[in-house]
């Protein structure tokens, strides 16, 4: 014998309980997750203090392009050799370790509903969703370009499920001019939503404004809004070893603004990276710890995420790949130079798959575990990335966030007291016997186990009595009733107006041109 | 800016390199892994004892049915008390403790090519695919009872990758009778595949053959082959509490001959077991102890392989589920436990998925991250199963390959010398240029990376002017193209003959009835 036919024999004798609600949601668990378990290590402890000081030895030697005079002036005025002529800027490990000894270790990401606080430190774990995908796909429509309905829609994705923590940039709005589609994308996430809405890094003038709608809606002064984190960025670098304009300006205001700034090179490894996983580690590393640095001399203390993203290239194509056995081994590494450095560690969601397949939803396991044996405490791009980034797919979404919830289930501690045990629900069972009708299993049966929202277990003749749907087509239904059914959260009128007025107004006067 | 940008900004600039095949199949470094990371804990060290005597008590003072008379027997003359009228068995913690002491902590499966040996120990890692299913599926075939044909093209399957471990029961060959089915199965194994063969339990007279033709093919003395474990069956006990007569006597049978049994409770939390999972847990250690017992009073030293099958049903159908949370967190508990007194364990990749869609590949790296997170030893069903066990895929079983090649690949040591750093190539590439053509690139390009056999890694338009194929598409390709190519193994003439001879004769004489 073995299972199938133990499996087989059982269910012909199975019998389902009278169905019942849980008592309460299970998904509020979802909002601060801790992790539990131990992070996993690919290198010994003296192994991450070589590559930490390989990483500064860049920074001290060859140093890195930094495209903003502004930035290069506030370097130089910390101690920084400046090149104006190549804009190369060299740091020496006397100042970084200065900067890393400034930089906070906890934080914590406000929310205007104190139920959505997102903890950042080194055992927090929190989610949010794909960000920046020029393309939009889901099965009916096909792919196409964002446009802003369909990042409302991605912000009204995010308000639904607790398991999602922050917003994001699901989709570029296409649609939208370029100079005031940052007020309408922040616009849509503070009227939609009561989670931490997201800026991009696209110069001073457009990050000003998204901070000034930001502090209306919280109801903020100037003076708290700088005190209170409550909004957060990407930092790309240009690996390697380039800081360019928009990116070195936008470290330095989210510093002043006290925001939080998630600092994350970019480094295939094979292709803007040394082709070992040790090298774009690195590289990313020493990018990082430019970026940080930047931060901490524009205002010590500012927040800063140790953002990491490296990947490996497919040597015969130059194509990026995600969620590989490298990508895993990159994720465990950056966390624990994350660790060593003290600051929390952000990583992603990745996939390089063209549909929301077996193979998308293998890749974006691989990332999801590799983000969790790594000890990932942000976890970006976590739901709805598909196609290596360039397009935000809605089935995707949903197919991530059961994943997500059920990762989130994982991290849950695991009932082992004596009663846990059932030692009288054993007996009672007696040899041969089943436990559907045990005293135990009635008082827990209603919330003993994680339901599905995607997830078919029925057998097959019922499955494919019911149309033989797929994984993906049956997401498809559920992202529509999840917007058919979204309800904004409530915002008072007085600041809604004032939103709206501010919307108006910088709208007339022409929003503010990206940089870059 | 955020990820999916700067990656679209980078493909407009990569640049392929020579393609060029790796000067050594990566895949021969799969033969043997070996487990580098940290198992992860569900438990306190004190509450895994706790649960370990909650067992003995369960065995102490509950007992198990034992349906044999001859192994009641065999308990009885150990000193347990028997209770001939009900069958039940109860143990005393003294002599399960004798029991657990006399089983070896580490042995190994012997192939008769010695490149396929399989060890079993705490920290090897080692994979056999789907058994038992009584259906197979695949996209072309649709789904259908289990053929010979079936069978013979898993062990095909199983003998084309190296990550695949050992052979199994990938399918019950239906179109065979049942007196000489595990004639035919055997055979099959033993000619087409030099990796390990595996037996079912369903009688002595049955097991007494598949002996003797794993003797004649591996050309071993009855007195060699007694001392020398070459081939492993899977115990299944009848939970809750119930050892029936085909499992008790293979027990038995598998003890004496010195081959490897695998006792494999298959306790499903909140049907036929207590509804928690540390219960499920706890009535499951109970039962693998009882049949671990019963192993060494028939020989003392016997080799077992601690099994572990926990999952969930679904409250509200009583629908068994697999890959779930709770899963997850059985498997973590499980590896505790078996590492808690000392043996090797067994768990598994399993989905109620009834396509080979994202649902079954998310459950299946649930399964497989459980598994690998939980230190698993051995994981059956790693590759094909579906429809929770009931169908064994083709398609699935080549997902499953990739993915299990995956986590191969995550197992393997991290480069991290200071040569591994790149810092010349950091230097060599310059800020903002490429690595494809550093010295640190060309020297390591070839082999650097993980290759797929499922994952198409193309941009979009590449992808769907090539047919828009899903992963589950191109594995048909794979599985069939691995056929098409394959080859037996060599086998001595003098051997095949004989093999042949034996089978011929059982045959002619009627095979051996199963019992159970």
């Amino acid at each position: 014998m073995s299972e199938p036919g133990s499996d087989a024999s059982r269910r012909g004798r199975r019998r389902p309980v009278v169905p019942s609600a849980p008592a309460h949601p299970r998904a509020e668990r979802y909002r601060q997750l801790r992790m539990p378990y131990t992070p996993w290590r690919v290198m010994s402890e003296d192994r991450v203090e070589a590559l930490h000081r390989a990483a500064l030895g860049i920074l001290e030697v060859e140093g890195v392009r930094v495209l903003s005079s502004a930035a290069r002036a506030r370097y130089r005025a910390a101690g920084a050799l400046v090149d104006e002529g190549s804009g190369l800027v060299r740091l020496d490990r006397g100042l970084v370790a200065e900067c890393l000894a400034q930089a906070p270790r906890t934080f914590t990401l406000h929310s205007r509903n104190p139920a959505r606080h997102v903890a950042l430190d080194n055992t927090a774990v929190s989610f949010g969703p794909v960000s920046g995908a020029p393309n939009v796909m889901d099965l009916e429509g096909g792919r196409r370009a964002g446009t802003l309905v369909d990042y409302a829609n991605g912000v009204r994705l995010c308000q639904a499920f607790d398991v999602m923590h922050v917003l994001g940039a699901f989709t570029e709005p296409q649609d939208v001019p370029v100079q005031v589609r940052q007020l309408e994308m922040v616009h849509a996430q503070l009227t939609l939503s009561d989670k931490i809405p997201h800026v991009y890094s696209r110069g001073s003038a457009q990050i000003a404004d998204c901070f000034e709608q930001i502090r209306i809606a919280y109801g903020l002064s100037p003076e708290q809004f700088r005190d209170t984190p409550c909004t957060y960025t990407i930092i790309n670098t240009n690996s390697p070893r380039v800081l360019d304009a928009p990116m070195a300006d936008g470290i330095v205001d989210f510093a002043l603004a006290g925001q939080v700034q998630m600092i994350t090179p970019f480094t295939l490894a094979g292709a803007m990276a040394p082709v070992t996983i040790a090298g774009a580690l690195t590289l990313a590393h020493a990018e990082t710890l430019a970026g940080l640095t930047l931060a901490q001399i524009a205002r010590p203390g500012a927040p800063v995420v140790y953002g990491s993203f490296t990947s490996n290239v497919d040597m015969k194509s130059g194509s990026p790949a995600f969620g590989t056995p490298e990508y895993v081994k990159a994720q465990i590494g950056a966390g624990q130079m994350a660790r060593h450095v003290g600051l929390p560690w952000r990583s992603s969601n990745a996939t390089a798959s063209n549909s929301p397949d077996a193979q998308c939803a293998y890749e974006s396991q691989m990332s999801l575990w590799g983000a969790l044996v790594g000890g990932a405490n942000f976890v970006l791009h976590a739901a709805g990335w598909l196609e290596s980034g360039l397009s935000a797919s809605y089935e995707k979404f949903i197919l991530d966030i059961e994943q997500l919830q059920m990762l989130a289930e994982v991290m849950q501690p695991l009932g082992v007291t004596d009663d846990d045990f059932g030692l009288d629900a054993i007996s009672e069972a007696g040899p041969a016997g089943h436990f559907f009708g045990t005293q135990h299993t009635m008082a827990r049966y209603r919330d003993a186990f994680y339901a599905p929202i995607v997830s078919d277990w029925r057998n097959y003749g019922a499955w494919s009595g019911d149309g033989a749907r797929s994984a993906t087509e049956r997401a498809a239904g559920v992202w529509r009733a999840t917007l058919d059914s979204f309800e904004a959260p409530a915002l008072d009128p007085a600041v809604a107006e004032a939103l709206e007025a501010f919307r108006r107004r910088r709208s007339e006067e022409g929003g503010a041109p990206p940089a870059g």
